[in-house]
């Protein structure tokens, strides 16, 4: 076993350090996107010389519109988009914050149950010679980084609702000098996010687990198994996050376009519409809180993972602190590698025109992934022994450093490709949009069984990709290979959300110019922003799930150590009814996230209905519509229909593993792992396939394209109906599944013991 | 070890006798139906006095229509219907001929390769003191029993065509009557079919083991091994039948359909329309034949697998003949007891009026299943030891004869709560349906969207059967109770495939009526017929898929037996790999037929537009279009876009096992059973349900219903686009997903030996 080249002490610097050069990175970039001033000048005197530090004329003066008034209205709308999106998470968090108290002592009652609530020290599982921490300080440490957890995604999911609604307008107003700048501001703004999240989730997990160390010493096999409950808090609020927001969302999108769009004919985004602002709130809850959630669970979970399997094997045994924070240094060392590629977009090239901005998206890509496979070799020669031997159920497997190298990078490739590959079926850049858009020709019907057929072949490379870095990563370094190639998909997590966040932002600009009666020419650059924000938001989709089928695994793996599970054999009747079951919980998980979105849009089509109706003046922009009444309707629809689903998900580990016991539940996670990800990943690509094959044919930009529109055309009337009906497949259903996978594995992880000893009551009675 | 009740002479003699019971029991019934004359008097007078036997003024002669113009046409059609059918499955069986040769050789090979095509005796896997027939041995008959099966699996789809082209006329003309003796006609033809298809299944079966035990005499396991090679003629037919037939009738269905009805504005099944013969030659060829060798080929499989298993176990090794005949048994006891029930439905009830339709076609359900459940006792009782023990990986396992009972029963009655549950989730009297219907107030988009989660929705109670169904079978006799538990679920399958047959009888019936230009009081007769139909088209779709889940475990058990894998553990990446490629290959084969009949549809929209454009007077029926081309268009795109779906199923077992091994072959086999049996019953009730709920909308039968007619209102057309996508999913994509796992399955199992001895190349090399 050779030696670690980084003393311990470095260790303990490095990954501080680099998560707050990670916050102030990204408090930097907030102070240029503040830049963009929302005030007009303080003595209420026209416009001042500077615009913002900008000598051109701006479009407005060219059209000689009074610059002053349309800051003063954006200002307005973001302000009602902000209040919304903060009264929306406010009311959620706090049904949550009851849920989390329950659960909370829910796993200490579990989990300190295991040994009937006994203080005595007890012996350790893998290491027979030596005394462990008792069970009762597992529930009690477990309990604390649950709620730390929560308390970190639910903070991830509303900083970054607060950066995207205090950057939209400022996008808006920067459209008016060029396309170059409101995107450097919508960018900007999600790296804020993005590094926010990275390093917040980063040092929180670095400070709980010196923290415990206190308490645990030596005792790693004790001190990850309470940590894992971080993983459990994070991804349970995601959960929440992303089924209540995706509610909220397409709830008022659907809403606000049926009689919006359909029934009243007035352009979306309009004013006149009540439910306009619930629509803009929806992208800020949905989007934005609820995919920072999702990924900061999955980073929570992947560390958590590997950190336990970690602790189990040599290094736990050897106390090799260095190398146990392998996972932790492979991100911090992200950390640096996105703040570089962040400034490839920023200020090493400037986007001129709009053709640009795909490109510069997609770069972010290939760059933050070749930097990173540099960034993960030296991580891997100077904190790895170049030997080590890792638990493999039951067996000690012998791994060299430069396998666990290679586990890290085919993660990391692997996300590349899912992500190219997300782009290729998703933008209408290339053949299978189109092939949906021409499709339209024929009608509604046609354009469906296109779209459909469109999100199942799209599963099929993404798989591909998956597998050979399960088998590659499996075979080499058994589940632990499993979780690092998870974290080298999640490394560049801080450039993944930071090109998702995007999306939704400039969304929520297009909006805002639009709500504030600004020129159409302003509005045109908002939408090429928004038309790349849709491949963009379709990439990080397949990210979070991608990367949330290696966590699962990885999770599973683990679960099935601390279970004590020897082997999960598909050929016993107990393994293989949860398998078959397991599989089926995407299906009901998704039948009742997309009947909650129905249900919630169409009590918004009666509100806005009503609106219409009852007061005089509205649809000639002479009265203000009731907006807080729209955004009351989706906050307490979606308040009230995430919890079946949510419930569906949390209670399904308990109820599996109290009465059919871990074998039962070994397969209902396996059953639910290969079955959600390939519904999720179809009704993802279905749903943005289906979006930009509408864009496809508003933007009219080919010979093609123009054959099918104009906008209201027959084909365009069936693209809408295509796109409508992929919203909750993308934004509701599709990317909530993640979480039912990621969360079931983790829950069971953490309540593992007690289903060990106390677990399968069915059975014993029988 | 008890003794068994029944000499093995009587269970000679029981097999054969209700074999061919059954056989003449579907000879009467076809006698029956052919007493309705179609041809005119012979000497060409006017209708004869005693008119096919009835005395009541028909509603020709109320209406003073010519009833032998009518007649004359209903041939002419019946003629044009049957002659298009019989080209496309001769056409078809050519293509698929290649392929059974190419296969047969194969097959050959690489299992006489598995011993070097040594002509010598071998030891005995299992019982290790005797000798063994050769591996050449077994690769020959295997061949044989592949070709026998094959030969069967299409004669059973042929004769089913031929009887349903034979019965639609005359169920047309006995509509003039009253819709009593039109269902009459419709059952009995469909009970032609399905007492056709069980006792010829049997019999073959029956015959060939009598004829290769010339040859093997004592050597069980040999001759059961070579006999599972009829399973996989079957079922490889099958999918031939049900993937060609399915992307023929949906490309005739959605091509008529886009230019007929939307463009064109004339009725379904109106004359003028060029794709109209294409459409109900469609019906005959998909639902009938596809259906007919799909259930033929479960049949043969599950009988295969529980032979194979029970060759193995304590009936083999004391070569008890009586007990190890228990799978042929059940069945033969199953023909006797579907003829008594089908005789509630045809002599010792009269249906009176079309209310009573669909009770009568439930009960046959019920009856059938009540009465079975006495039969396998019976049978249980008579044919098998008190106790004997069952071959389970490796382990004997000791079974009593009331627990084998039981395994029977409970995949039975899974079956009937399989079928209940379709039925409440597809037919319109019920609120599932009502609530789809209602969701097209608000477009085309909310169906979609109700519709989808209609279909995920229903997949939970079916899985929980099935999964329950697994658990009491597999704990009590291990893969031999699957086994029998499928069988126990298709022992009914004579009364099942009559009321399946039913339907698209009734549908072509009413499609003559329209072509014939009947008064509008038939087709109304018709129509109702149909509308049960479609409910009972649901039901046998979730009886096959039921029945294919657990065949296809039974297969895979048998498989897993005889390619001498101890333990399929998930935990292993070779396993695990297998899995999640094995849960997205039905995502892929969907992908692939969806998108077949997506292209052969637009194909035939083409010929349709052109012969309307070209051929002058055909709108105002001056002229007769030209038929034949468009039978043409669907024939060659049909058996164009077979090869690709069809290949996929058929080669990936064979690439899997050779170059990756068994352990991964396993893990594609559980992962494609627990996806795709979501895939397939998701897909099938949504295609039902919405198809359904544009009936619902068509027929107004309630204030609610007409609240959202008539046919041509804005939500009827919102419906009728559900109905065209369902199209696919219901009558290709999903129910073709039942062949996929089984034949993945059987197909492994008889190639088994090979993987075994030469399999995971690739692996080898690394």
């Amino acid at each position: 076993m050779g030696s670690v080249l980084l003393p311990d002490l470095a260790t303990q610097i490095i990954i501080p350090v680099c998560a707050v050069i990670g916050i102030i990175f990204s408090l930097i970039q907030w102070a240029l996107v503040s830049k963009v001033k929302l005030t007009p000048d303080r003595n209420g005197s026209p416009a001042n010389n500077n615009k913002n530090g900008f000598n051109d004329s701006l479009i407005e003066e060219e059209e000689g519109v009074n610059e002053h008034n349309v800051v003063a209205k954006c200002a307005e709308i973001q302000n009602a988009i902000s209040e919304g999106s903060t009264s929306f998470l406010v009311t959620m968090y706090q049904y949550v914050g009851i849920f989390m108290v329950v659960f909370a002592i829910l796993i200490f009652l579990f989990l300190g149950s295991v040994e009937g609530f006994s203080t005595k020290s007890k012996q350790c599982t893998y290491d027979v010679h030596s005394m462990c921490k008792p069970a009762l300080a597992t529930a009690f440490f477990s309990t604390i980084s649950f709620l730390l957890g929560a308390i970190t995604s639910v903070l991830s999911g509303f900083l970054g609702m607060k950066i995207a609604t205090y950057a939209n307008a400022r996008t808006t107003l920067e459209a008016r000098k060029g396309v170059g700048k409101a995107f450097i501001t919508a960018f900007r703004s999600g790296a804020v996010m993005g590094f926010l999240l990275a390093a917040n989730g980063l040092l929180v997990l670095f400070i709980t687990i010196n923290l415990f160390k206190l308490y645990y010493g030596d005792d790693w096999e004790g001190l990850f198994e309470a940590i894992t409950g971080y993983g459990l808090g994070g991804s349970s609020m995601a959960l929440f996050g992303r089924v209540g927001g995706g509610i909220y969302t397409k709830a008022a999108d659907v809403g606000a376009d049926l009689v919006g769009k359909v029934e009243r004919n007035i352009p979306e985004d309009d004013p006149r519409n009540p439910a306009v602002i619930a629509d803009n709130v929806g992208d800020n809850v949905g989007d934005i809180a609820g995919m920072g959630s999702d990924l900061f669970g999955s980073y929570a979970e992947s560390s958590c993972a590997a950190l336990v399997v970690a602790s189990i094997s040599s290094f736990g045994i050897n106390h090799e602190y260095t190398a146990m924070c392998y996972p932790l240094l492979v991100s911090s060392v992200g950390i640096l590698v996105c703040l570089i590629t962040t400034l490839f977009a920023t200020d090493f090239f400037e986007i001129k025109a709009v053709k640009d901005i795909e490109p510069t998206l997609k770069n972010q890509l290939i760059i933050s992934t070749v930097l990173m496979t540099f960034g993960i070799g030296i991580v891997s020669w100077i904190a790895l022994p170049s030997s080590f031997t890792i638990f493999n159920f039951g067996v000690q497997k012998v791994v060299h450093n430069w396998q666990l190298f290679l586990c890290v990078c085919v993660g990391l490739w692997a996300g590349l490709i899912i992500g190219f590959v997300t782009e290729y079926y998703t933008s209408n850049a290339y053949s299978p949009v189109q092939d949906v858009a021409d499709s339209c020709r024929t009608g509604a019907a046609t354009n469906v069984i296109f779209g459909l057929a469109l999100g199942y072949k799209s599963v099929i490379i993404p798989i591909f990709a998956i597998a050979i870095g399960i088998f590659v990563s499996f075979s080499f370094a058994a589940m632990y290979g499993i979780a690092v190639a998870a974290l080298g998909m999640l490394s560049t997590i801080a450039t993944g959300l930071a090109i998702d966040a995007y999306g939704p932002i400039s969304d929520n600009a297009g909006g805002i110019a639009e709500m504030a009666g600004m020129s159409h020419r302003i509005r045109e650059r908002t939408d090429a922003l928004d038309a790349a924000g849709n491949t963009t938001a379709a990439i990080g989709k397949g990210f979070a799930i991608g990367s949330a089928a290696l966590v699962s695994l990885a999770l599973f793996g683990a679960f099935v150590s601390r279970a004590g599970i020897e082997v999960v054999d598909v050929l016993t009747p107990k393994v293989f009814i949860g398998l078959i079951v397991g599989a089926m919980l995407p299906y009901w998980f998704s039948a009742m996230t997309m009947k909650s979105v129905g249900s919630a849009a169409l009590k918004m089509v009666e509100e806005v209905r009503r609106q219409f109706n009852t007061i005089p003046g509205i649809m000639e922009g002479l009265a203000k519509p009731d907006y807080a009444t729209c955004v009351k309707i989706s906050t307490d629809a979606s308040i009230k229909e995430m919890i079946p689903p949510g419930a569906l998900v949390m209670l399904t580990p308990l109820i599996v593993g109290t009465f059919f016991g871990v074998e039962t539940l070994s397969g209902v996670l396996a059953g639910s792992l290969v079955s959600g990800v390939q519904v999720a990943i179809s009704a993802s690509n279905t749903g943005g396939a289906w979006d930009n094959a509408k864009k496809y044919i508003e933007a009219g930009a080919s010979e093609h394209a123009r054959t099918l529109g104009p906008k209201g055309s027959d084909a365009h009337k069936a693209a809408v109906i295509g796109d409508t009906i992929g919203d909750p497949l993308k934004d509701t259903s599709g990317p909530s599944l993640n979480i039912l996978i990621k969360l079931m594995a983790v829950e069971s992880l953490v309540f593992a013991p007690f289903f060990a000893a106390h677990g399968g009551l069915l059975f014993k009675l029988l």
